[in-house]
């Protein structure tokens, strides 16, 4: 249950047209998922993110696959369901091996603890971590 | 200001110490970060910890420098002060150029940003997202 | 499925029962939400959530639909799904059209992304925000 | 302590050199706060922020106090102290009166209270609530 | 540096210095908490939460000190610095040893991490978890 | 739908049976929570979270509900579904009773109002929380 509609591409202005066209294009795709159909109710909403995405997801000096673990991880700590599916869903449409998954999980477990740990205790910064400016 | 006192090498129970001890040989270091120092309150806790940092952290499937990149976007997205400024310079430390965290911190950014859409349209998971048990 | 019951005007308490009629009376409906029948199971948190939402949301310096968008906002950034669903859903009664609503995300949108970064960078606060006490 | 130098107009490459001109145009000073110091380590993403911040927080179907207050809101949820002190200093800026923010802490706080009620209870999101498509 | 003003006893309305009285007598101090001085800017809001306060945390099916452990430990999920300092301040007042406050933060840490664990797994409910209504 | 299979007894690795064994040993059941057989993708993962549980949650300084208590808190903060009701279920098997269960929600519902408010109004610390080492 959404508190949007979702647009399909029949129903959708020519601007929410043009991105679903430029998603099918890209991704070689025939459909857009949910989240891009949510956006078309605001086709300029739609298509900043769609294009930010594809600006900020291309492979840099970051390769993609690292982006998309990063997006995972950051998914998670904000309990964001559908960002944790679909970036899971890309992650290993990009290579990410069950192997890769496990410490993945490990890492983010672990610094979910030690979150909570520095946080509790209130640990003051390091003099050592001073970006010297 | 912490919400415990920062134990010293000399103050430290045996246990602790010998934690410490295990950190100067492995990071190369002569002392401690302060986290370290606060949860040798609880000398268990503190064995664990560095225990399971150890473990996890090493390289595996995922390099090191991708497992701390994913320890900073946990970090953010949990409002960690401290754990942003020791990730951040563990990154540093293990190589992380200023063209890499620029696009570590696009790429969070991006994530918040489609998070905190995702979870205001409450997007419905696609089926294609679904997992073949 | 919830982690309490959900408790019907028949099986509530007379405590319950006056804050169901007091609802009922308020909202001209003939029936309460889920939320309330939930909070139910304690009359007294029951009562005092009630009288302090009628309270904190009636028009004062700031309009009912703004105090609305708000919630919505609080909400997201909690990830709490009913909430986000049953205060949608009170915005668009109170006349929040769907351009408002785009808006509305967009904000939220660039907020979290601002957020993200702000704390990543761990940006010291500028001494001109300061309050003269 | 940040964890990136802020960088003055002075040792700004030309991109963020012209964004903080603009900065200075739009905004009416003559110079730019600490975050906008802190992003131009990246000028793309310096640009890409204060292009987003200029189009979403303009007067449209809600008025930029609205989108203030709603920012304030995130920000809290988000515990970015850097956000909530600029926004708040932006909304007072804007002609937020301590009734009104008095008002806002209100209904942050409440909406804080059943967000947390709402989720340890796991309320199943009424029928009511849904939208037709 | 906080955004309002802390209103000292002096300054304050008739409605703040009554509660200020209130907290002077219940708590047998001579001066209230930075908390109470910055609400009094709204001497409605600082009424309501002084009372709710006395209120939900005097002992009662749970005794108080465990009301302060469940305290500390929302707030240190919310990141709330002032939360934790003052209610780990007060959690020791109420007779919380170092080895209870080693074990909270022991159970705050696995939590945390299982909570990470679960939602990025997206495990699904068990039905054994479910409240026959 | 979850983002990783659940393996069955049957399906899984060695390591991973010890574990499940175990589990139906110590909690005295036949089968064990999905949330182990989402980390049985994981052998040596689940083998650390299993035995970091039973360590940290057995009866010590705090009583075993105390914990339990403290675990539904963070979960609940953390927006964990699954985990807000596995440890609502478990508190329950452990004897906590409606009417502790209804004031560990007040507690909670209060920590979450002033968090917020002591976060939108960034109180300072008082001096007096100091802990002095």
């Amino acid at each position: 249950m959404s508190t949007v509609k979702l647009i399909q591409y029949a129903d959708a202005k020519p601007q929410a047209q043009a991105v679903f066209d430029d998603i099918h294009r890209t991704r070689n795709v025939n459909d857009v998922n949910n989240f891009w159909k949510a956006l078309a109710n605001s086709p300029p909403l739609l298509q900043h993110i769609w294009e930010r995405a594809k600006d900020v997801m291309q492979p840099g000096a970051l390769d993609a696959l690292t982006k998309e673990l990063v997006y995972i991880a950051v998914s998670t700590a904000n309990s964001c369901e559908y960002c944790i599916h679909s970036h899971t869903a890309a992650a290993r449409a990009k290579g990410m091996t069950d192997e890769q998954f496990a410490e993945l999980q490990a890492v983010i477990a672990l610094a979910s603890t030690t979150n909570a740990l520095a946080t509790s205790m209130q640990v003051p910064v390091d003099d050592s971590f001073n970006i010297k400016t």
